[in-house]
């Protein structure tokens, strides 16, 4: 098993290097989201990508290496995709809320981020528990951040996080991945207030 | 596809064939989670079930059948393992609290649960659809007459219900799956908080 803290490509140093690794995990997610891991071949991906099965060589030693890397791609992707949201929040709990919406957009924009990740689980266990523990540990440490300064109620940071990230998922398998006109604004104003508020009917 | 209403077990009619049944279906749980769905056999589900492999085609006309019924299966032993815990609380917000620290309870005592159903979204799709919208059915359901006796504040019940499942499912895969000695008090206290009154500091 790959150490997903240790990078699988080999870092190109040209301009012209960098677009060929773009190219070839763009094919990457197309080729392991249409035919699945077993499936997919080395052949299709660079054919997808445009490029001599060589230059996938450059790049990676095997499709698991690819595949790893593709996961921590997406991990880095929904990152920074959301981070302007998070960071144009005015405080910790619309910075949730905002992180929420913006993922949502995120997932409506390139569905097959579940089935990579997904297919992880099999393929390649420790990138999967990596994408989910890092996306974690980066709401937990907010999280603590805003309860120390006292903008949220007391509580457990870490478990507060997986959950949040749950709600977060399924929503996005829901309204994102499972529908074609879910109104995001809508499911992220429920959504939210969920983080926010809770069920009870006693909102001060 | 099969049709996920449609049942793929054909119904044992005495005692000696459920029981036969049921020994399949334990036994494909362990084949299916240790193996994974490609690489499961018949002949081995049928060794560790103690029956003869004719008895299999009784019940199943091929792996994907007893895949599909097991999903199920899966589906509605967490239901049933739960619905106690939901009748026994004294009130809405109560009611989702016990939901998920039953469900934890659940899934410490059944790790393989998460390969079986996270199987089947690429084995089969339909039954993973079926299983998430079933579940998230129950809890609107729930949430719907919460809302409208005033137990609860006002709120998209369906939205609210896939925020909540999300919650539970990865609260599960962290402190049931992932963890040896989570203290499921805690977990179960900090997220139904959560699901009680949200993050907000200014709890009424």
């Amino acid at each position: 098993m790959t150490d997903p803290a240790e990078p699988d490509a080999k870092t190109p140093k040209t301009a012209r290097g960098q677009r060929t690794l773009r190219a070839l995990l763009d094919a990457a997610t197309e080729e392991f989201a249409q035919k699945g891991f077993h499936d997919a071949a080395i052949s299709e991906i660079t054919k997808r990508a445009g490029v001599a099965i060589g230059s996938f060589y450059t790049y990676f030693d095997s499709k698991e290496a690819i595949f790893t890397a593709l996961v921590r791609d997406l991990s880095e992707r929904v990152r920074g995709d959301v981070a302007p949201a998070l960071r144009a929040a005015p405080d910790p709990i619309a910075r949730e809320r905002a992180g929420q919406r913006a993922y949502l957009e995120f997932v409506g924009a390139h569905r097959e981020i579940y089935r990579i990740v997904d297919q992880a689980e099999f393929v390649a266990p420790e990138s999967y528990r990596a994408h989910y523990e890092t996306t974690a540990g980066r709401i937990a440490t907010r999280l603590e951040e805003a309860r120390q300064s006292g903008d949220i109620s007391d509580g457990d940071a870490e478990i507060r996080a997986w959950a949040i990230m749950g709600m977060n998922v399924f929503l996005g398998l829901r309204f994102g991945v499972w529908s074609d006109d879910a109104d995001f604004d809508k499911v992220a104003a429920v959504g939210g207030d969920l983080i926010a508020f809770g069920l009870s009917p006693d909102r001060a």
